[in-house]
């Protein structure tokens, strides 16, 4: 812990946090649900406990809105309660048997064997700028790592120090409280400080949810360690849509205000923005134009993450052939963090030509859209569009023509994100056993991992199999007879 | 294809192989469990069929013995089985449901989610030198990869580009007969062309079983890529054994003997062969020297291998305070391939001190023994040891005090291998659901898969969930209500 304070991390405060978290592995690691359950609805708790407070630092440092941070402070809650749900129901540990057996069809005879995922050890967790409490201090990583049995330190994200830091010590409150040693959670402040416990041999695995350029840096960081440890990276994401001719048509009006409200909440601000927009030419890209004239500009984070916006946006807007379609009102001049709401376009023949520059990720309120004149454009773009955390078909579920039509931009799409999205809007990732917040490079550095879900705990996990092993040595999930 | 021949493939000739491999994805991305299973019986029937042949070129190609030879043979046709009962089964998709929800304790609704694995498309599967058919142009990760509904390249390994080539031939004509197109199994022939095929787009995951110089340079073209893939690498393990003191004293005579065995069979070349052995000093040490001495000289795969083999040993020999514990027969001097087996032996404090540069893996038959005085050795220097696939801990079971001596030193080994033998030794891999054939670097380049198991599969496969998809755009897996 950093008492409080947003001042960097020393390296003797690194050096205890480190060895409180790796002194406190063992036990945790060995720890039973009902025991981590404790802690996690601790850790709810105290965040519930406190939600005007951290939603008041949180606006201050973020310039996010009310409604949005403590419907986010509940997820958060939520969160880390699922997670102790998944841990009683056991099912995340992959315990897989097979029973000795001298059977002469096999090729040799088979021990007892029997495996389980084990807990990697302390855990570093980058948080997010632009979730201070659902991919903050207490957020999904952190109740993964907790859940899964690793103490966890938290990289404060410089976008919201001092949210993230009373957290900490809310947190610290209700592990003292609760009998839980310190070194459970733990935080470090500083990208110098951040990189030194990446590199600690202590840390055993780290998580990272962030820009592109900076991911890399740290995946390599992690990776040039005497041990390489899994770095499991959230770094960009273009998330195109797909609306079939059939929607365009029919639902009109309901698909341009959805795909308004994806791309402007939040100010743009979230991973699973649309940025890449196939629409068929015609009436809704000209009702699109009309619609994003009313919206009123977005506030983003920060005035250095609105600057970067507008220099990405810069270099879209000077790609041949790409024009803006459509502006929200202008935002007042002297406020730093105010953007206008943005629409380009380009036809479906220079997308083609230029997709590497069109479909990277840009963060902020702001979508390309790319009018096709025929389906056949969807064959030749969608399947060499980056990879993508989500990807959503827009399409008339009551036309049977239109449902096999969007099948098939189904298929293609599935092959290049993690999740498939029909009538709907990505912009909401539920917390649930089935969810998958992941996708192919560059939205994450694994895409077999996610960050949100009942799988989210298997990033602190490693499978380890005990053959011929007496009781005693045994994990307790792998102890006693066969089911 | 390389039409039977080992001269290298051209530009020309990998591009037909990838092509066909792309083109046979989508439709056996979409294939069923029964001609999957199909598929993988023909190839199976057909390496039995050629089992007398087959095992002549190997003999020619490795000098590994015949009893070997025909063993592998039998567990490879095992493998592609074995994998067709993990498809059968179902399990291996991992397919998840979250039924839609309005419940008010939800930080919001939750829509129709249904997660599922699915196929990724081509695999590039790097043959291993030391098993020229369970890790072969027809073995583990082939099975796996075309089990899993990816089609599969396989780079022929230069030290028997025959055996490889003749099983390709094989695996062609079975593949035709049943119907299947050729582009699900192609060949590569040469380390330039193999490259060529990992950079090469329409590749979307490798595996590889060999080197750690070899297999780190090819980690770095996949992710050096325009799009990363993952590439699974087996690279490099040390295999240590722990004996305990009641072990030495008690089983003295049966630890020396499979100790030698495991050291010595295939000539050391095996990847879960025990490279570190701590030992309690004494009569075991005493023991080993004696029975080594009448070993036979083992040989090599290859000359240039047994080259390799002395310089990385006169490394360790020159380390200060490493002795020679013992030495079996001599080679015949104009025997390139031969090898006397050989012992390595240091003291607990002089292992500590350069246990970086002894704890490396040498591919041959030698290990060093680790004489320890005091049970106190283990707990500093088995947390230390690098990744390994298998981590031995030989007891005495009818010694309570010793069983729990036993679990503690597995609690240790658990941490740095992938799986923990209990008074066995590591050179049995059962193809089995349970087995973890994987372990931290550098036994593997991702810790969480493996190459031989049930969950082999995993490695072909990537998560993706559907939100509110209709029924027509579903995988097979996910239709229906649930259950």
């Amino acid at each position: 812990m950093t008492d409080g304070t947003s001042d960097e991390t020393t390296e003797e405060q690194l050096d205890a946090v480190l060895a409180a978290a790796a002194a406190a592995a063992p036990q945790w690691a060995a720890s039973d649900p009902a025991t981590r359950r404790r802690l996690l609805e601790a850790l709810a708790v105290a965040l519930e406990g406190a939600v005007d407070e951290l939603v008041a630092l949180a606006q201050e440092e973020t310039a996010l809105s009310t409604a949005r941070l403590s419907g986010e402070v509940r997820r958060t809650a939520y969160q880390l309660r699922f997670a102790a749900d998944v841990v009683a129901d056991g099912g995340y540990l992959d315990a897989v048997r097979d029973e000795p057996s001298q059977d002469a069809g096999l090729p040799a005879p088979r021990p007892d064997l029997r495996r389980v995922l084990l807990p990697r050890g302390p855990a570093l967790v980058f948080e997010a700028g632009n979730f201070p409490f659902a991919f903050g201090l207490l957020g999904t990583d952190t109740a993964a790592g907790l859940a899964a049995g690793c103490p966890v330190v938290v990289k404060v994200h410089p976008g919201h120090p001092r949210t993230s830091l009373r957290q900490a010590e809310l947190a610290r409150g209700a592990l003292d409280a609760a009998g839980f040693p310190a070194g459970l959670l733990g935080s470090v402040v500083g990208g110098e400080p951040g990189v030194r416990a990446l590199r600690d041999p202590r840390v055993r695995v780290a998580t990272f949810t962030g820009s592109l350029r900076g991911g890399l840096a740290l995946q390599q960081v992690a990776q040039e360690r005497a041990e390489p440890i899994p770095f499991y990276g959230e770094l960009g994401s273009v998330n195109p849509v797909v609306v079939t001719a059939a929607a365009a048509e029919r639902r009109t009006e309901e698909v341009a205000k959805g795909l308004l409200d994806s791309v402007s909440g939040s100010g743009g601000q979230l991973c699973t923005k649309p940025g890449l927009v196939l629409v068929p030419a015609g009436p809704l890209p000209d009702l699109l134009a009309r619609l994003v004239a009313e919206r009123a500009p977005e506030r983003m984070l920060t005035p250095d993450g609105r600057d970067r916006f507008r220099e990405e946006l810069a270099e879209r807007r000077s790609l041949p052939g790409v024009e803006v379609l459509g502006a929200g009102r202008p935002e007042a001049a002297d406020d730093p963090s105010a953007q206008q709401v943005l629409l380009l376009t380009t036809s479906a023949e220079r997308a083609a030509e230029q997709l590497e520059q069109l479909a990277q990720e840009v963060f902020g309120p702001a979508a390309v859209v790319v009018a096709y004149d025929d389906a056949a454009a969807l064959e030749e773009l969608v399947p060499r569009l980056p990879g993508s955390l989500t990807g959503t078909v827009q399409y008339d579920p009551e036309d049977p023509e239109d449902v096999a039509r969007a099948a098939r931009v189904a298929e293609l799409l599935a092959a290049r994100v993690g999740r498939v999205v029909f009538n709907g809007w990505p912009t909401g990732v539920s917390v649930a056993l089935a969810m998958h917040h992941g996708g192919p490079p560059p939205a994450s550095t694994d895409d077999t991992t996610t960050s949100v879900g009942g799988a989210s705990l298997r990033r602190f996990l490693r499978p380890v199999v005990f053959q011929g092993a007496p009781e005693l040595a045994l994990p307790p999930a792998l102890r006693g007879a066969p089911a």
